[in-house]
């Protein structure tokens, strides 16, 4: 059955503009495949600006403006003065998708923006690790309280599906332990010293290539991979971590001497992200181990990311794709709103 | 919102003695999670027996008969006489599980079996590949005309999601290509050969542990493989190709200096399955390919399995798991019926 959305998009960074890209190319795909029209009424960003059309927005205008630099409010395709928190309370939303940048001491805008969003009833997808993994417990509740639905498929391994994979394509199976490379950064960094280039080399190298930022602390401290350990630990196994109390260590102690001596040993250093349930408690970490060909995370090289689930009926199941990119992680969001409309189906 | 369901099952060999004793283990939780409450009514299987009871078979029992080698009918557990004919005309099923050996020229008694059934609006599950090969689009508007559905999730990869993790892990995205190591004993017999063992040698040697029958043709030829390959084809692309439509080679004609040569490259040689859309048209193939690491199927060794996706969205994405089993394959259908009763409560 068609049913027709007023998404508001909170976060027009790169992310952003990826997922308003496939909107845009895959409009008349969604209607015909899943009856899933839409409007983008509202954009909400600090730097590319703010913009609110109840008829709904050019979306091709409006990714010329973000690329361009013209600020959305002057480009005369909707009202000025719609801030983020305005377009969640007056924009009449059906969905919400939030990506604003992550912080995971206090959550950021985001866990405010989540709270206003779900509190109303509005439907949330977002990608943003911060408040997952810091309140997933209370958003999931504030969520079932207000007949709202939750999704967050990219705040691990951008839009390959991880969260998706566990509820339709392992149903039923009890899952042990969930292990995953969750760092793009990271794993292309290992991977250059397993090439025999220095720690200092890669980590430049992955700069200029744009996997890195200018601060690569997030990452190469294992702060990003922490953030994830705790949403597949409270997500799919039920727990109520906070990262405060999850192990972390990153790669910076890692030396091309230790990576080429796993090598002697036909071994490799991998950032591995842990949640596992030990005597009924749940438990994650995040540290390098050195792991072998047998582990199903051995070949995965580069800025390739992969989760491996422990199954009771299954063994070891394995996805592998992408871990970030702008159409990559916009996907997921699209992948989130499917499965909100199909949820919604199942309602009426 | 709980639903009981009526099973029958047609082949009672080690996958369907896998999904009865999965079933028998989960029966509390699948009813507490999904809501899905089940008596299996019916088993037929010409080596085990045929008993049916409308009240519900005690699978403990039936399991045990099968294991010791007494005719299910002899069990005092039910009805004898229930042929499996007349347990899908005459036994009230709401599901049929459906386990019978793959015939790939006629499709055997299943592809009857799944007539019969579908033609009443009995759900069915499955994983014999000879109807799904080469009866496809006839069976699913067969389903669609009468209300009922099939699903098959085992047919490729035993339990390792394939068709729900492109429905609900990759919806919306434009498969160009998928690529798979689908078969297990042409993977063990090419990864012992890539240790230095002959073909012959290799062959022995998963026939010794289980994983090649007495006659191998069905494997090593490729049939196997090529059943599959048609299957995802037509499931997944929209084709509707037929098995002879298909080129098929096996492993047989590679020799372990071919193997060898390959190493030195830094390269395997894999039996890989191919479907994928060129100029509009669907296509597949089955034959030997020398791949290097760069390529998600290069690791995949032994009798582990692997189907990679080629997305419009996310590039490269790859499930990697087992591949057969009783359990892993009999979860398949437990997939397969989660599903069935996940669309009936969206029917309601």
């Amino acid at each position: 059955m068609t049913q027709s959305y007023k998404i508001g998009i909170i976060g027009f960074g790169t992310v952003g503009q990826g997922i308003a890209e496939i909107l845009h190319l895959k409009r008349k795909s969604l209607e015909e495949t899943y009856g899933f029209r839409f409007q983008v009424v509202g954009i909400a960003d600090p730097v590319k600006g703010m913009v609110y059309n109840p008829e709904g927005l050019d979306l091709a205008k409006a990714l010329e403006a973000a690329r361009s630099g013209t600020r959305l409010e002057d480009l005369g395709i909707g009202e000025a003065g719609w801030d983020s928190l305005k377009l969640i309370r007056e924009g009449a939303l059906d969905i919400l998708l939030e990506i604003t940048p992550t912080n995971l001491q206090t959550g950021g805008p985001g866990l405010t923006h989540l709270r206003e969003a779900l509190s109303r009833g509005i439907h949330v997808a977002t990608t943003n690790k911060g408040p997952i993994a810091l309140a997933y417990p209370e958003l999931k509740a504030l969520a079932d309280q207000h007949g709202a639905i939750l999704k967050f498929e990219g705040t691990v391994l951008s839009g390959t599906p991880v969260f998706n994979l566990r509820a339709y394509g392992l149903p039923a199976a009890s899952i042990r332990e969930i292990r995953g490379i969750v760092n793009g950064t990271t794993n292309y960094i290992l991977t250059q010293m397993a090439q025999g280039k220095s720690y200092e080399e890669a980590l430049k190298e992955a700069q200029a290539k744009g996997y890195a930022e200018t601060d690569p602390t997030a990452d190469v401290e294992g702060h990003d991979a922490l953030a994830k350990a705790v949403i597949l630990a409270n997500v799919i196994l039920g727990g109520s971590l906070h990262p405060d109390q999850v192990p972390c260590t990153g790669i910076t102690g890692i030396t091309l001497e230790d990576v080429q001596t796993a090598q002697q040993e036909g071994k490799k250093w991998k950032l591995i992200a842990r949640a596992w349930v030990e005597d009924g408690t749940v438990k994650a970490e995040v540290r390098p181990q050195k792991i072998g060909p047998e582990d199903p995370l051995y070949a995965i090289d580069g800025v390739m990311n992969a989760v491996a689930f422990e199954t009771d009926v299954l063994g070891s199941v394995t996805i592998v794709g992408p871990g970030a990119g702008s159409w990559e992680a916009g996907y997921a969001l699209l992948s989130d709103m499917i499965e909100i409309h199909r949820i919604l189906q199942t309602r009426r």
